[in-house]
This record gives structure tokens, C-alpha cells and sequence, in this order.
């Protein structure tokens, strides 16, 4: 069992019955965002749906956007301990790293590919992402606490790969990881194409290899 | 001076004010989902803005989506009018074609991170790009109107870029597109970090030589 929060004074039970308000509003809160979307989506709204007080999530959150950021930041850890539970305990911290650079991106990817088209993530991530796209206060929480985490993994698995000679000396990782990622969310959020597994193998061929003939280091 | 729409039976001067009256709704549509975001603007808004009554617009236009999709081609066509006073007449329908693959994708890429940054675009491609990430109807005709025909022009320069032997064969020209627009897109939409000029021609040198050590094909 997961032991709670150890620093509160309240009693257990007290503690249990927070958790179990936690969970309701975060329940509410997407359920909500993905019936009505972000604009329509009120505290109002969650407190009656989850059946709490409005005075409860007033205590705990700001606005109905930081509820809505941490019920989707829960969310996002559920899917990534669900993915670790394909993996070895040990690098449930980072990207796989097996040694074979193409191989790992694919699997990451493809991994990417199945969430995002995975209804229980699809729904929330548009209405948030859709939302930070015009209010960019909410975006830049969104891209600090959930996106640039993510983007660093794939950064670290870079630069260990860069270290190994898989990577191009004088190639910045961080920009590297953009052209992993932006086409598959590019497509994804404006649905030019389907987003298969398919797909996923061919940005990581192309990025790793470029569209350049290959030897035209040479003729250059 | 353009000829107005040859077609209409119209006298010249009720041509005038049908034209006048279109140019006053484009650009009330285009303040006020700037203003006040895509969700309370209102054909009703809009025509009150604009100075013409509610029925001239639903004569014209079934829905306040497809007013405001038209005010926004309308605008992007601008743009591509404003971009090519600068190139030669004979290139104006496509992406120039200098014979060098790289300069040319960096002078487009370039100009399309101007064209970002500019307020009078930034607003409503941002308001409209994300009611079309929640709304997958209204997404779809964003795509089939604006973006497809414009991903093509990227096509059908790297075709040519192929059968010049500047792009590898088997490269599929619609997958690479991704590649340059797809994290140029994902960095606007999610402001990760700052749109440059340097940014774009770093993207170019990615996508064309990949991020692998270019000898990579030897030791495969």
C-alpha cells in the first residue's frame, strides 16, 4: 500500500477521505474538459460532479486551470506507470537504452503513438493542448511541468547516444528531439494523417538518416 | 484593379458594396476571434462589428466557422500575395527552385518563422488552429483548405528535389514535409522556445543529413 502523505497531521482517515475528494476532482475535472471542453469547464461544475463543496477545491487549487493541470499531470502518470510496467524496474526513470539508438526511438515512439490514440488521454490532451495554444500563461505551466520533462528524456537518451557515436558531433539534442517529436504531434493534432506504428518507424529512419542522399558528405 | 467576381449578375455598384460589405466581415471576424477567442464569437458579433445585419452573413455563409475560415484565407492569401512581391513573378505558385535544395528550404522555412511572428497572423492561426484541435470537423477543413494545399507546394519541391538526386530515393516527399513544418509548428504552437532564423536553418541541416554520424551507412 501506498503509504499517504507523510508530512500531514491529519488523522488516517482524514487523510483517506482527502484522497478520495482528490480522486473525484480529478475524475470530474476530465470528464468534464472532455464533454465541454476547456472554455465551458467550470469549478462549479467539477465540485457538483465530484461531490464535493466548491470551498474544497478552492482549498486545494487557484483556478479551475491549476485543477485541471494537476488532474491531467495525474493522468499522465498513470499512463507512464502503466508503460513501465512493460520495462525493466530499473530504467523506468529514462528512455530504454539498450545501445541500439534507432531501436529505442521506434519503441518510444510507437509507446507515444498508442497514448496518444489512446481515448482515455486523447480527449483532455486536446482541450489542454488547444487551450495553452491560445492562453499562453496556461501553456507555458503546461509545457514547464509536463512537455519539457518529457522532451528531457530524449534529450539524455541524445546526449548518451551522442557519447557512444551515434549522434553527429556538433548536433544540439535538444534541437534533435524536435524533429522526433513535432511531426508526430503535428499530425496528430491537426489529423493529416493516421498516426501508426508505421509512421513512428519512419520519422525515426528519416531523422536518424536525413533525406539527403548519404553520401552527400562527399560531393559536398 | 481586380475584376470583381465576373460571374455575378450584379450591377457594378451592388458588386461594390457586396465587396465592401465581404471586406468589413472578414475583418470584424478576424478582431474578434483575436479579442475575445473562437468560442464567443458570434455571427451575431461579428455582423453587428462589421456594420451589416445577421442575414447578410447567412446568405453568404452557413455557420460562424465557415465565416471566419474564409476571413482566414482570405488573410493567408495576403501573406503569400505580400511574400511573393518579393520573389520572381514566374515562381509565385510554388516554392522557389534555385537548384539548391537546402538554400531553398531555408528561404522558405525562414519566411514562414516571419509570417509565425507577425501579430496580424499570430492571433487567428492561433485561434483558429485550436478550435480545430477540439473540434475535428472544423480541424478537417482547416487541413483540406489551408494546410494540405500548402504542405504540397513542400511536396512537389522535394519531387523535384528527388528526381535531381538531391533527395534519397525511397524518401517519401509527404513524410519529410513533416519533418521541416512539423517542429517549426510544434515550437509556435507550444512556444517551447523562441522561433528564429537560425532555428529554421538548423531544421533544414537536420532533416536533409539526419542526426547520425554521416558514415553511418558503412559501418550498417
Amino acid at each position: 500500500m501506498p503509504e499517504p502523505q507523510a508530512a500531514s497531521p491529519r488523522t488516517p482517515d482524514a487523510t483517506r477521505r482527502s484522497e478520495r475528494s482528490r480522486r473525484a476532482i480529478y475524475d470530474a475535472a476530465l470528464a468534464l474538459v472532455t464533454e465541454v471542453g476547456y472554455a465551458r469547464t467550470t469549478v462549479e461544475g467539477i465540485a457538483s460532479r465530484a461531490g464535493v463543496g466548491k470551498q474544497t477545491i478552492y482549498r486545494w487549487w487557484p483556478s479551475k486551470s491549476a485543477v485541471l493541470l494537476d488532474a491531467y499531470l495525474d493522468l499522465a502518470g498513470q499512463a507512464a506507470a502503466e508503460a513501465q510496467d512493460g520495462q525493466d524496474g530499473a530504467e523506468a526513470a529514462g528512455l530504454p537504452d539498450t545501445g541500439d539508438l534507432a531501436a529505442d526511438l521506434r519503441a518510444v515512439l510507437r509507446a507515444t503513438v498508442d497514448e496518444l490514440n489512446d481515448p482515455r488521454f486523447e480527449a483532455p490532451t486536446r482541450a489542454l493542448t488547444a487551450e495553452g495554444v491560445v492562453d499562453g500563461e496556461l501553456g507555458a505551466r503546461f509545457v514547464e511541468r509536463l512537455l519539457e520533462p518529457q522532451l528531457q528524456l530524449y534529450v539524455d537518451r541524445l546526449t548518451a547516444a551522442r557519447e557512444a557515436g551515434q549522434v553527429r558531433d556538433g548536433v544540439d539534442p535538444r534541437v534533435a528531439v524536435e524533429l522526433l517529436v513535432g511531426p508526430l504531434t503535428h499530425r496528430w493534432l491537426l489529423r493529416t494523417r493516421p498516426l501508426t506504428h508505421a509512421y513512428a518507424d519512419e520519422l525515426v529512419e528519416y531523422a536518424l538518416h536525413g533525406i539527403a542522399p548519404r553520401q552527400a558528405v562527399e560531393g559536398a
